[in-house]
């Protein structure tokens, strides 16, 4: 079997290698369509994860079972399929515990393309099918399908962690696609007034079409200051970083009200330290909550947001800006998600049979 | 001070009377506009708040700052407000524990036309004003912001109780102005599919604008049946009831999956009790959820309601299907929600001095 | 293999059968302590579950393992294990919802002497081990141990979702051996006043001891005029159900303060509807939340609750009244469980090898 | 009138002035029992709050009513009171957003010896009398309950941010009177483990008696090798931070589990940043949640903290290690929580009249 792999740090290339075992609960898959995402960037060239040998990259896909084991009740092979990026185990106690993305540890969920060989190749493997997969519903483009893989998730858990309700006003930091989906799921949360922070032209256009009322430019000076500027002194109420680094959540804290929540999906890939101010901390005790967290994945939740496709509360198809074709066309893909050409949000690859 | 009053059960007319004090904390305003709610009739036509005499009725307005207390700091005669139908102790035990609205005892935030004179009259009186008023937005109309007195947050609190997430099923039970709002508040909560009972035309064809993606008449059988029809036998995630009556909640409760909720928000007006079928209710260890509340009120609330209008996220134009001019046309209002004519969703009165 | 069976409504006996088979995630497990329940009673004599032909009875176990699957981790033969009464199926959709109990459908984790084998037996099946088991901790009994199993999930589940908070009034209807696990539960979430409602004087008793601080017979008139009697007319802040009928919900809502919680923990057996006062229950406007459920079960969970029993927060002994030695003693246990001798709280049977 | 003040940074000492006009909605009160509290030791002498000119100091007392204004309805002259330390305006949209002690701004319901005279005095001025006083319960000693007013609701608070729950292990950071409160909290909340740290032999006494299972001194090493030690390297699910600086924090997070919440209840009085390890912090990604927040206060809360005395749950006898008569030792008070000996826990004056 043929995949696109991470050779070493720096290095990507064609790998020749066997597929893994179909378990009793498991499912083998072939991709109809899958999406380079950034961190298969930050993998490859800042060895965000550390160092890997022939590891098949990607984790955004959407496929065909073929073949599935003996356990599974709820699919078979011929069925097309969401495959969420993570895809945990469900009996382990961190499941129990509400995180099943932490199974078996911090960020344990994430298997593909991090301590598994991922989607891009011509077949996968996915551990516990019928909690992990969800059926494609009819209608729905395999292409934009991707986005309920990794970016959907990601940008809407923003939104649920920042507990975002009626009539808030919200601070979007960072407006790639991870952040679009944030702007976008604010708004679906009701959100009143949704400030974005970006730049590009495209990701701006996109950003208001989602809902954003406000663009603020990073340019333009510190966010915190913009955001008080526009705010009358207030601040807003919650704060989703969904870009940046680990100096962001500084502006961030200095932009929201007390009580308010600074929500993290951005994944911080360098720097020691996320630094607090103390001061507008509210010296520890004015009730600012930090959290960041890795998205929920699972059938249930994959299908109730291929719903919000299927029901019209939800279109992607601006997001996918750049569109290949075939399997040989996945390191065009990864290359064009390296180099982020001006007007890039998110590049799919479609494969047909 | 004149006001259009329920002199007794089954009675209305004019009254001459003189506007309660205004206290340190309150404020007295003149209406700019108010609108006529389905209460107004069960107070005057069903007794059910049981015989007032000579009780101003009405609590949907926006108004005109006429007087403030000495101890009002953020209001001042001349500034146009929006005035919730509900007006809590902010200080009371009820308030400290979430449930301001029942400050004093259940229901006891409602005050306008319940047990104090409401707002269909040259002037009405604010009781802890700084906290109960909120700024009417520049560039919303007077008559669209009564929507934000009543209508928004019950219909918005029925989405809240039922704790609507991302691509859930939802169902509203009733679609008169209230349930309208919940379709719409369901929809601004991120909710897949949402199914919607009712049978009048133009309410149809607003649910459908506000996000209904189905249509249930109860004339074609038992709703939980065609509810089941529908979702291949397994029921939606969530009931908001918004109309009907005590019977409503056995066809809720045979609709939802176990682990959902029941919310109403619909006067439950008569009826010795609720039934909730046993076995369907899992036998009393289904996990199926029943409450009901009254909308929570407030300046913040208010505020934050109003934000979704002045960001465009909710455009209550539709709602008003009849617009009256001039306090003396207040009765003809009242008149139309107590007949109910084909056409109507929800009449309002626009005063101008 | 032996086991103590429900040969059909109304008649039990022993029954030779084989075990089910192991699958790769199972456990096959032999009792060390098993407790009968009055839920036995219910299925045997009530036939409340529907007619079941020699269908081993009981779902209250500590046991050893002598046989796992496969693709089981963390348990091998010769561990000691506790054996939660629910089962769930971790990867279902309804436990990736929160409602691991009702995998499949409503009380669809509920296996044992429901629709499979129950641990009354030489030896007892267990699906999913190492998501549904639990390492019986050194230094505990396994006869206490076997309150883990349900006595103590089930009264404390009343107490979580009641949302019990630090110095809340709660009134706690029934005092079996459910009821008393949540007066205890009650007091370990920092209630205030404990108001418990029962007769049997060794269950006044232990009430006492687990911190009821007002005992009330119904021998004495109705619950809620006796509660509003104690409370200065202002009622508790949540009601606890785990005793009494479908008529119980009625007291329950007139004794409970807008805003309260009714959670029930009562397998209703019989009644066509639970009755809520329309009135009293604010005419659907109250915010008093009612909802029942069964209790939450898993590996984490029940080392969690273990992990009380640990640390001394939690002494059992005085529930376990009757102690009995040997499978033989089983139909003894169940006899008790059905007559309910005056100083029975919770009969036990230990096994040795 | 006179009180005992802070002069200037670093300088205390007694002065005439006159006590604050009592508004409508007001009280003055005469103290009964006063508590020296470490924070007035960080305003004095670290100027933690900056210059202050003779402001009475003190915001921990139980008092009498000598006057109300002419709208409090539930307090009259004569009545024995709970005086929190946090006295919100209710009104207040932080109030209604759940954040009562931030009315106004961060932190704006901490008036007394802040920005407003303290307890310390012949007489002090309450504002908002019916919202914030709490009636003495007949048979509390006012010594004892001068622990309502700061140290227990402190405390306790750092076990709801952090939403401990049955049977979870518990890391508390600090044994001082409020983490001695977190630790019994923790214990009133069920948790299963509680891992203290600390070194003082009376408060390690204490915590050993309010339910500390584990002591940790940071002479031994980092605290979270300890914990990782104490744990077989799983870490714990929750730790509340009662002690300690901005330092702290990343000890915490190396502490906890995925999904845990670090929660503070500690002022930081000097530092420029929070500082949280990005890897350890799951990369941003990890739902490791840090928050920290300022006692609740109100009426009711005060009531429900006292319900917790009444009803035999909390006994904070022990806490009382010092105990002065007359408002002339208060100073002597103030010195020894500025001294600290090594037998002191909290010093109380009692004042009669």
């Amino acid at each position: 079997m043929r995949g696109f792999a991470m050779k070493k740090i720096g290095v990507t290339g064609w790998v020749e290698k066997d597929v893994e075992k179909c378990g009793p609960l498991d499912a083998i898959c072939r991709p109809l369509a899958v999406a380079p995402c950034t961190s298969d960037i930050h993998t490859v060239y800042e060895g965000a994860v550390g160092e890997r040998t022939d590891m098949i990259l990607g984790h955004e896909a959407v496929g065909e079972v073929v073949e599935v084991g003996s356990l599974v009740k709820d699919f078979k092979p011929g069925d097309r399929v969401i495959v969420p990026a993570i895809t945990p185990d469900w009996g382990s106690l961190e499941a129990q515990r509400g995180f099943a993305m932490h199974s078996g540890g911090a960020l344990g969920g994430w298997k593909f393309s991090n301590f598994k060989d991922g989607v891009f190749a011509e077949l996968f493997h996915v551990n516990e099918a019928d909690a992990n997969l969800a059926l494609l519903p009819d209608g729905i483009d395999p292409a934009e399908a991707t986005m309920v893989c990794d970016m959907i998730p990601t940008g809407f858990h923003g939104v649920e962690l920042a507990e975002v309700t009626y009539g808030e006003d919200v601070l979007v930091i960072g407006i790639g696609p991870v952040g679009l989906m944030s702007v976008k799921g604010a708004a679906l949360r009701g959100a009143g007034r949704i400030l974005a922070v970006g730049t590009r032209p495209n990701c701006v256009a996109l950003a208001k079409e989602y809902g954003a009322t406000d663009i603020i430019s990073y340019k333009d000076g510190a966010i915190d200051e913009q955001v008080r500027d526009l705010t009358n002194g207030k601040g807003v109420d919650k704060v989703i970083i969904a870009g940046g680094d680990v100096n962001t959540f500084a502006e961030a804290i200095r932009s929201v009200k007390p009580g308010g929540i600074i929500s993290n999906v951005n994944y911080l890939g360098s720097g020691d330290y996320v630094k607090i101010p103390r001061a507008e901390w509210g010296v520890g005790m004015g009730h600012i909550r930090i959290v960041g967290g890795l998205m929920p994945a699972g059938r249930m939740r994959t299908e109730r947001l291929a719903n919000l496709m299927v029901n019209g509360r939800l279109d992607v198809s601006g997001m996918l800006t750049h569109k290949l074709e075939g399997l040989d066309s996945i390191p065009e893909g990864v290359q064009l998600m390296k180099d982020k050409p001006a007007d890039l949000i998110k590049p799919v690859v479609t494969i047909s049979y």
